[in-house]
């Protein structure tokens, strides 16, 4: 037998670590910080959501327009006028990232990002072959003029990981940058309304004049992550083509899905499920601080964040510590974290660096988890 | 501003024309042939459905448990012995042309297709990079040995658009030329159970020993489309790469939507619903076919689908013609119909082809829309 013939991305698929982790993470008394799950208490009540029949036939590939008028209708409350005509619906925000991947980047293509950003965005930018060209906020520019790289992916809001948030004039820096150099500006925005501290959040996107953009958010993080509704807004220049790839990709996202978010967002106002969100993970925030500060203030380093899931800590130690030969002690202690080297773009296999995840396991796991994992990061420290 | 640089793929997005037609079919009055709608009242009553709250949290990218246990236990009763652990959910089965798009294609990559195939498949493949390679199955390994393509694609069970059904000697040379030639045999199965005279259904990649193969089903004919709930079973080799790259594009199915499925052939079982689909449909092609003969027997030859949703015409006429010509006047008249050419791997220009669908339209309009429609083609045979 001849040998298969894959494509060259092929050899650049990777597995993401947190898809390794999750399938852990159910194990009964697993103390799980690795994950971005949300608190499953903040979950609607379902027995009061209902469809139609009508959501069961073939819809349009764009989404529904119920949806789209609705997102187009939240984002103007936030300050930004968008036409619902640019907004696509999508099957999660993680289809954004492979939309556009796929219109942009091949073997070579050159994407700037953020020295630690996303991973599973990495991961999507990489099968398709992208370089990194790595940037620092304060001197965006400078990076961008210098290699005008294709796209430029940001997330500027409670950034997974590092939870860094952009000041006005960060942001207004990178929407320069990339509308004088050509480069797409990708922002990635779904934590946005999780902040429990006053703080810029206007989308860079809404700063542009001329340049080409992808601004793309979620219900996941406000709504429910299980019905897998995300959408995007785009400069008018790349709908046709994100929507083409879009219907290639699925045809069109689960119409029931998207009814049923509207449903719940009819039930409940979303300003009033997001001031209950904010207030429950401001708490659970706190909480993990206290925690951290109990265990893990002589080994490592933090910001307490001003939003969003994570908590991203800097071990302490003058050795770049591979945090990813921790995770299968921590397993076995019960507790699981997020390894800090697959946010790093450059692929480095020591970091010193590792995420923890606040809002899906129960406040009153904090103690205990963090103890364990302490023990864990010690003794490593101490062997080092 | 610079230009944009997109990937070289971004020159071969074409729009596919079911959208496009789509878009007008719902105008009022319009009597549509066009799509591949499934007959709105065979879809489940909805208010009898229910899901759980824990469907709302992120789940596992290879899908529900439950679900790929009820694929494989249906695809045993088929006679097909295949794991649960060789199934993946897709968010219907056009994300499974995509996954193998992007496990396999690249610029110039071969791939075996029927000289008529699905057009959807051929926008992803082509989106992809894909040469083609037409074959006629009766002579298939010749051509399957002389290039070795990448990939053979195959719908041989009421086939998309000729609704053409591969014997069981075509089957199992299918499956030899695939497996002795180290092409990939890629199985699209949508119309298996909607058969309406005993035909050879046995699935092609059931027949394989030990090549590479990927064989894809949907529930959106036999359930509904709009929760769009597919799978893919593959070969043991290919199924960690096709679950990472699912992972990377939408990171799962929507939980609910798979509740919902299940829920409902809970509800039905899946063997009565099919009867009843069956008999519906049988009776709409009989309708259809005589309805046909009235209107059509002088300008245009067919063959009586034994299974599936679609009438594949030919006009009698010795000039090709292009039938994308006529779908401008047939819209103006109150009914849509599907073009021929989008169908024909060799990117041809006309075609005197054109796909009638008789499951979405009501019998009651069939006479008045076929009406419509041979006065239009009349008009232009007698013009060419």
């Amino acid at each position: 037998m001849s040998a298969l013939k894959f494509a060259g991305r092929a050899e650049r698929i990777k597995a993401s670590p947190i898809r390794e982790i999750l399938s852990v993470s159910n194990r009964p008394g697993m103390i799980s910080f690795a994950g971005g799950l949300p608190a499953a208490d903040t979950f609607p009540e379902v027995d009061a959501l209902s469809f139609e029949k009508g959501d069961l036939q073939y819809g349009p590939s764009e989404g529904e327009s119920y949806l789209r008028e609705y997102v187009a209708a939240d984002l103007k409350k936030a300050g930004w006028q968008v036409s619902a005509d640019q907004i696509l619906i999508l099957t999660g925000s993680q289809q954004g990232i492979d939309l556009v991947g796929k219109l942009f980047i091949e073997k070579g293509t050159e994407v700037a990002v953020a020295s630690t950003t996303y991973l599973a965005a990495l991961q999507v930018f990489s099968l398709y072959g992208a370089d990194y060209v790595p940037f620092d906020v304060d001197s965006v520019n400078d990076a961008i003029a210098q290699t005008k790289p294709a796209i430029l992916y940001a997330n500027p809001t409670f950034q997974n990981p590092s939870s860094e948030v952009y000041t006005l004039q960060q942001r207004q820096s990178v929407a320069y940058a990339c509308e004088e150099n050509g480069s797409l500006l990708f922002e990635d925005d779904p934590y946005r309304e999780l902040c429990y501290e006053p703080c810029e959040r206007q989308p860079i996107c809404s700063m542009t004049s001329h340049g080409s953009w992808v601004y793309q958010s979620t219900f996941s993080k406000t709504v429910a992550p299980g019905l897998r509704i995300g959408y995007l807004v785009c400069s008018a220049d790349l709908y046709p083509k994100l929507l083409m790839l879009k219907q290639a990709s699925d045809l069109h996202t689960s119409r029931v899905a998207q009814r049923l978010v509207m449903n719940i967002l009819h039930n409940e106002d979303l300003a009033i499920r997001l001031e209950k969100l904010r207030h429950k993970y401001k708490a659970k925030r706190d909480a993990f601080d206290q925690s951290l500060h109990k265990h893990f203030s002589h080994l490592a380093a933090w910001n307490k964040p001003s939003g969003g899931l994570f908590f991203w800590l800097t071990l302490n130690s003058d050795k770049n510590i591979d945090t990813r030969q921790l995770l299968g002690a921590a397993v076995e202690s019960g507790v699981t974290f997020m390894p800090g080297e697959p946010f790093f773009a450059d692929g480095r296999t020591a970091s010193s660096c590792f995420r923890l995840n606040f809002s899906g396991a129960s406040t009153d796991d904090y103690d205990e988890g963090l103890r364990r994992l302490a023990v864990i990061f010690e003794k490593q420290m101490l062997e080092c």
